[in-house]
């Protein structure tokens, strides 16, 4: 049995949103992809770039015979997006987003949508890159990697299917965890990397001789601040949105460094072989499962 | 005028010292390559890959008649190979080492030396991958990246130049920074980040439940703790020779982290996409000057 939609709507045509919308096509799963956006441009770019078919607006001719819209906008903005599309939905259109965050989100939803909150099934693809805007979307974006879902009570199960069903079609595997499990887990493996990563070139490069210091950075230091050219909006609503599991993550992390600091002035050698061992075992060990 | 050693000496063929004898050989820039090394097994490795033409021991058979002798071992390690050298050295041999720390090796090595150490050129290749082991060893390693030589007042110009030609041979662009000055510069650029990764790793899988937490990482949790997979004897070594800077560095990063915690706590947006702002672009510029 193949999987297909009709029509489906992308409120947000970036990086997740482009390529979401490139991945059903590549595997024939949509008939058609209508993008909504805030700027017109960077819709005509992807139509352009037939990432869309056609440009649209938050209206009833655009949403009314929608099978799945997915709303990929930075995550202060669901609110806003989804108290305009929610009285236009058609008798079957099943919403969706793409936020790094899920309470905060959910929360909005069920005031934006009220009644008709059950046609809402929150969702996160662990998937991106350091790059943003329609150019950066490709459809492999997806491809063997995970996307969670956060189901409501209400949620019918056909609904969630629908969502499930969009994503494994688009290459993913994909997990339902409860939203507070799910915000949890991701201040502890993204949002507090990606905060300790601006924070560090925050560190090395606002200080007077900055520049030349970096000028002596290599490829650990690339790496290691990737994360750190991600998209500066949309990390802020990350952040202030998870902000209670954030700051706790974060306050742990820094009494880790705390006693890395004790162990460093000790001199305490052994500590820090057995630290930097775990911690290479560990990182190996999660490399291995992955393949 | 070509730059051309007759005979090179490499004590410790890893990734290090077996990129360096690679590199040589790609140039056409040395006869004969003797690699020495605590572990029999490991340079057997290296001679049946090419990396070395012979194995040695530290004798006046093997150090007499060499051009140039690269000492790339833990940091810890260096002052017992030099003392062990030192007596032994021919009467034009200059050596050189591969250590990212630079002060405490040169200290080791003027009580290691002692009338000898003029002929003692510090030196720290930027370079290097979270592998280790001659198969790790590559002829590229040093092309287009940078060379710190920390020259000592007792240098003969000529023994500097021979090892600044090694390592253009390499493909390298040498530069010359006094120690303290380098120790702080790669503290903050380099130390400082590994710290970081190998506490990050050790803060989400140390904990009950980290496998699991550990199996919702993605790409930017993998480029961000790459270096955690480095060689944990190395860097305990490195950590504890620049300890001083390091230690600095780390409570300086954590008074970054304290003022973001913080920001998050007030929930001020504004000031945490000022930050994550000037971070991107800080990185960005760097990588522009990179090209």
């Amino acid at each position: 049995m193949s999987f297909r939609l009709g029509k489906v709507v992308i409120v947000g045509v970036g990086l997740i949103g482009g390529s979401f919308a490139l991945a059903l096509k590549a595997a024939g799963a949509v008939g058609r992809v209508v993008g909504v956006g805030r700027r017109i441009e960077t819709l005509e770019r992807a139509r352009a770039l037939g990432i869309v078919d056609a440009i649209g607006t938050l209206d009833a001719a655009t949403l009314g015979d929608a099978d799945l819209v997915l709303v990929a906008v930075p995550v202060a903005q669901s609110r806003l997006v989804l108290a305009s599309l929610a009285p236009l939905l058609g008798a079957s259109t099943v919403v969706t987003d793409a936020g790094s965050t899920k309470q905060d989100v959910i929360d909005a939803a069920r005031v934006a949508m009220g009644g008709r909150i059950a046609r809402f099934v929150p969702g996160h693809p662990i998937a991106g890159t350091e790059h943003s805007g329609p150019e950066a979307a490709f459809a492999g974006l997806y491809r063997e990697r995970r996307v969670v879902l956060t189901p409501l009570p209400e949620n019918a199960p056909a609904d969630v299917a629908c969502v499930r069903g969009a994503w494994e079609a688009c290459g993913a595997q994909v997990e339902e965890l409860g939203a507070a499990e799910h915000d949890e887990v991701f201040a502890a493996v993204s949002h507090l990397p990606h905060l300790l990563a601006y924070a560090l070139v925050e560190h090395v490069t606002g200080r007077p001789g900055g520049e030349r210091l970096m000028s002596f950075a290599a490829g650990g230091f690339r790496d290691f601040t990737r994360i750190a050219s991600s998209h500066p909006e949309m990390w802020r609503d990350i952040c202030i949105a998870n902000r209670g599991a954030l700051a706790a993550e974060l306050s742990r992390y820094e009494r880790t460094l705390a006693s890395v600091r004790e162990h460093l002035e000790r001199g305490d050698s052994q500590a820090l072989e057995a630290l930097f061992e775990r911690a290479r075992n560990a990182r190996n060990r999660w490399l291995e499962r992955g393949k």
